[in-house]
């Protein structure tokens, strides 16, 4: 297949991109460094540094038969994205993860808010023009993220809800009450898609993914210079990967209020093997599709504890309890259904003990690396008075 | 009360900024001059030339009391409207019609979905950050549109659904399936607005504004030069308004598809009294409230046969199926809750015949200044193979 992949940069579009090209598909990158800028300007970057993409493309190539390429620029230029992409390289598949990520960075003011959302939402909807113009029939795997739902208090679905209402029945998009300026920019996002599948017969999968955690798939540990992103901050570290920073360095595993904040997790590996079946299984011309892409449900605080008992074969570990920097619930119901992947095929790797003891023995060999000063956060979600 | 209106160049815009003036109230009107651009861009311009804003300001300060003053400027900029609008003014109310408001407009191409998904969706952030800055205790009162819900198979609350789903019960945003890129815009407001209200504590009023028509409200009609702008183009044009035009133009109703499209529909005057009506009973601090703002339902070709009737007093009148430049179902069931502005006191100006009548009269009386070039759909939402 030819795979477009659109933020080929990332802590999971690198690994996406070796994923797909290990199993002996065409693949184009794109990314405009985006992400490394924000780095600089949060002060945040990855545990282990990063080479560039370019090089990455090119220790890659030396290695396998099946290459890679990359095209470098931003998808907010409708241009760069059919000029340079989707007219020379027609994809069979698009696999978009080229988004700001980070909610704390979407609610650090209003120009970070509107960065944001014009960012996400403008390119997505530049991506949905090209693909109607160059690859009518092409797949668009979004990736989407579980937040979009909030904590309602009914069980969650998979993007589509049944229902009865004054005694009539519909099938409506799910309704989204999402918590962060970044979370909306993806729900905006996902009504766009449905449109595009609803008006021009477009197919689209969007993953409504959980939080990542992870170090390593396959093809990053099969050299250094293939390494990816990990990021530990307090803008753009995910709460495990954080965590097991924290036992590291020796500091209090912070959880956020009352940490009975419980969302849907998975694994980075998980996440390949997930964009993976969703590309061999395509929606059908004009099915907007959602599959929530996690494989298990924890709050915050059994993270913390999990953490906490996988460090103690190596080193004390102590939880804190720090002001919630953010508006949300930290006690609610939360149930929803992920068997979509799973009836596809999905076989998890669950968070065990071990898993979680193989992540602090690696970051452990490199400690010195660690900056305690970028894990506290510092963007409140309340307004300034 | 301190009442800005943006967009007050506009249909709704410049004829709420005189109603607002002559019931006492300081106003501050906004505009950046972009509809008059979309104009030229479309080849549409309203059927009676429209005073600049400058002159309609000092025609209506010359002739009243209470003043209105006028900020030439673009609300994407967030500078201008901190520190030329929001600082300086402190408004308590804030009217934001501010939008790029055509379906048309924005399916004529991703450029055009683009632009007026950028222009809708960062104006409101900027809109809410300002409040939040300068003004965290002002009522916003957003104008969304009826076409927002699409024509669901359930009856359509007033934005919020209590729902019940698997024995568990909540009270969601109503899930919403808009029709066009504009309609989307529009959605993705609702979601930031009602964020910001849950997040930030402000107040806001959403009114899913159902299509108007009308040419004069009290203040247009007393002096020619305070009149507001009238479309009847295939672009800006609404459809009772172009129906109106086309029987008198002697050219068919051009009814698209089977006319069994049914939406709400409210009379001009009828959108200057809902909008004070939400201004004198303001959201709660932290509540997101909806209305719908319709007085009644029609069907395309019942709009189309009330229009024949009517100028069958003057003149004889066709209609005509055209083939449907839109994707929506041409036969659905349509059930809109619309009681909140009812119980607020809100009388309807219904569509009578006279009504109608006195429309096609008035347009009658200036024939020769109507272009029918301009009133046949061009823009397809179908995609283009």
């Amino acid at each position: 297949m030819r795979v477009l992949i659109l933020g080929g940069d990332g802590y999971l579009g690198w690994p996406t991109a070796m994923h797909f090209a290990a199993h002996g598909n065409e693949v184009v990158v794109v990314d405009n460094g985006a992400k490394r800028q924000w780095e600089q300007e949060v002060g945040g970057t990855p545990l282990w540094d990063v080479p560039t993409l370019q090089r990455r493309v090119r220790t890659w190539n030396s290695m396998r038969q099946t290459q890679i390429k990359m095209r470098f620029g931003d998808i907010t230029n409708y241009h760069f994205l059919c000029d340079k992409v989707f007219g020379p390289f027609k994809p069979e598949v698009i696999v978009h993860y080229a988004e700001q990520p980070s909610a704390p960075y979407s609610m650090g003011g209003i120009r970070e808010a509107a960065y944001t959302q014009f960012n996400n939402v403008i390119g997505t909807l530049n991506v949905i023009g090209a693909m109607q113009k160059y690859a009518p029939d092409a797949h668009l795997i979004k990736l989407g993220t579980m937040g979009e739902y909030g904590t309602p208090n009914i069980d969650i679905e998979e993007g589509w809800l049944e229902l009865e209402h004054n005694g009539r029945r519909d099938r409506v998009l799910y309704p989204k009450r999402a918590g962060s300026w970044y979370h909306q920019s993806k729900v905006h996002d996902s009504h766009n898609i449905e449109f595009a599948c609803r008006v021009w017969g477009l197919r689209a999968t969007d993953l409504n993914q959980g939080v990542v955690y992870g170090i390593d798939t396959e093809e990053t540990a099969s050299h250094p210079e293939l390494r990816t992103s990990f990021h530990y901050d307090a803008v753009f570290g995910t709460v495990i990967n954080r965590f097991c920073v924290q036992a590291v360095a020796g500091v209090p595993l912070t959880v956020y209020g009352k940490g009975g904040q419980t969302r849907g997790y998975l694994n980075i590996k998980d996440t390949l093997r997930c964009v993976e079946l969703a590309a061999k299984n395509p929606a059908e011309p004009g099915e907007f599709r959602v599959f929530n892409q996690f494989t298990e449900q924890f709050s915050v605080l059994q993270l913390a504890e999990m953490v906490k008992a996988a460090a103690h074969l190596f080193i004390q570990v102590s939880i804190a309890h720090v002001e919630n920097p953010r508006v949300e619930a930290e006690d609610h119901y939360y149930n929803a259904k992920n068997t979509s992947l799973l009836s596809l095929g999905l076989k998890p790797h669950l968070l065990t003990k071990g898993v979680l003891a193989k992540m602090i023995e690696k970051i452990q060999r490199d400690k010195r690396l660690i900056d305690t000063e970028i894990i506290h956060p510092k963007v409140r979600w309340k307004m300034e008075k």
